[in-house]
């Protein structure tokens, strides 16, 4: 069950659900539950993958396809391959090792459903197996928009992309980081795997370069304000709507944009970026509304 | 430092040096060393990676490319990022929630020498980017041989290949494994990522279907009797010369092919399945005898 986007206005919401449903439909049929010994694996990644989430980087992979009218089954693998990308790093951050969580979308985190040693196989294979959804030909005919999804999507979760941003997240337990460090990392973190999940609809469209920067820059704004918010909802939210501890940051010892420039700038901080995510979206003239609808969304949700 | 592959009679020897000293470079240029505050990230997986090693996946791979003339720098390329693949999963695998192992090549483990957070993002960050290397124009210029190698890289690695061969790996610690069930997981463990390093070679140089198949046929054999007397090893070996701790599959309580069949058996089926993957090669009248050398050293070698 996909939690209910309850601060999206109705029609978004309607769209949201729509679209995660779609998209857990193509991860359950990537996902068979095996019938060997090994069985335990496939039944953790289902674990870490089909318990719920908003699926916001399968959405922006679907809907800016749409806008080049890209074929929905090519989509909606690419978007799934994201979301196990996204699964499996949220396995591994939540581990023993590194975050050390007892929640995830309200449910046990998989190394507490099965087992620690489970838990790293089943992230490793997820992050496996987005490669292969990326390179079979059924995502794609053409091998060149085929290598460059491979190549982006590396890029964006890899030592410079999202991997990186982790370690750096962790060396931020002990060390104080400065507001430029702070957004570096959550670029790095957060910020490259949306911006690839857009852009992945560019160039699954094989858009033109005016269009491709323009989803890209979207999505750097988008990711940035969703971090902020992320660091707001982690001060003061009930772990009943986020399905997850609070608190857990300044805990932890966390630099985090509250903790470095209080809440009332950090809100600021965030409108204005989503302000200037939106303008981003002019090239698309009207037709990228529904973008527009979901960085509102990331500004107001509770969850 | 590679270690000297002492057991090989004296003109293979040199060349496994020589291949290994090779990919070494090549690894080490993929390899950067990061001047940022994620600086330790890079540090972790040049630790994991370059710290010696027989670079046996890299040979198959290089020396396979050579049948079909493949340029050098491109199966060089190929065979860093098997290596990377590799070395990942011995760093993961080397966790305390998995084999909890101190020691490997004679260094300390990742996990040791840093932590373990650094040490699980390190191995995620190895395996994305080989895919990142393979889907490179300068891997290959032709995208179908890009696709087709991350493709094969993903299936090999997976919960199909590596990946489920280490969870069953794990479940064998408690529950008591038949002979089919050992080399059923054998070959997922070790025996798909040695198919691919020769598979390689045959998608790099275009290779018609009964090269490739040839060759497949080979790995396959070969990795199968590499496992037996890896098993062998670990009961018999001197730590000094392996690198790693003895008898800890026995302590672990694993099923393996000696439990299971007996030394001298092993050591039979072992020598068999040498004869066997060396048969294979007949197809290539003489000029992959290098190959065949390889496959003598895989029985004689004492780490």
């Amino acid at each position: 069950m996909a939690p209910s986007p309850r601060d999206a206005k109705p029609e978004l919401k309607v769209l949201m659900n729509e679209t995660a449903e779609a998209v857990n439909r193509t991860m359950d049929r990537l996902l068979p539950a095996a019938e060997m010994a090994e069985d335990r694996l496939y039944a953790a990644m289902r674990h870490g993958v089909l318990g719920g989430g908003k699926r916001l980087r399968p959405f922006l992979a679907i809907h800016c396809a749409n806008l080049f009218n890209v074929d929905t089954n090519r989509s909606r693998r690419v978007a799934a391959a994201i979301e196990f990308v996204h699964c499996y790093s949220l396995i591994h951050d939540d581990l023993p090792a590194m975050d050390d969580a007892a929640l995830r979308r309200g449910h046990p985190t998989v190394h507490r459903a099965f087992d620690e040693a489970t838990a790293i196989l089943a992230g490793d294979t997820l992050l496996t197996l987005a490669f292969e959804i990326l390179s079979d030909p059924e995502t794609h005919p053409d091998p060149y928009v085929r290598c460059e999804l491979v190549k982006s999507l590396a890029q964006a979760a890899g030592g410079h992309g999202m991997a990186g941003g982790q370690m750096l997240d962790i060396i931020g337990e002990t060390q104080e980081f400065d507001l430029g460090t702070i957004s570096r990392m959550q670029r790095m973190k957060t910020g490259k795997l949306m911006a690839f999940a857009c852009e992945s609809g560019a160039i699954l469209g094989k858009a033109s370069e005016p269009h491709r920067r323009a989803l890209c820059n979207y999505a750097h704004d988008l990711g940035l304000a969703f971090q902020v918010t992320d660091d707001i909802l982690d001060v003061e939210s009930d772990p009943q709507d986020t399905g997850k501890d609070s608190g857990k940051d300044a805990a932890a010892g966390k630099s985090t944009f509250v903790s470095t420039m209080g809440k009332s700038e950090a809100l600021q901080r965030a409108k204005m970026l989503i302000k200037q995510s939106s303008a981003h979206l002019k090239i698309f003239e009207g037709r990228a509304e529904i973008l527009k609808d979901l960085a509102e969304y990331v500004l107001a949700r509770r969850a």
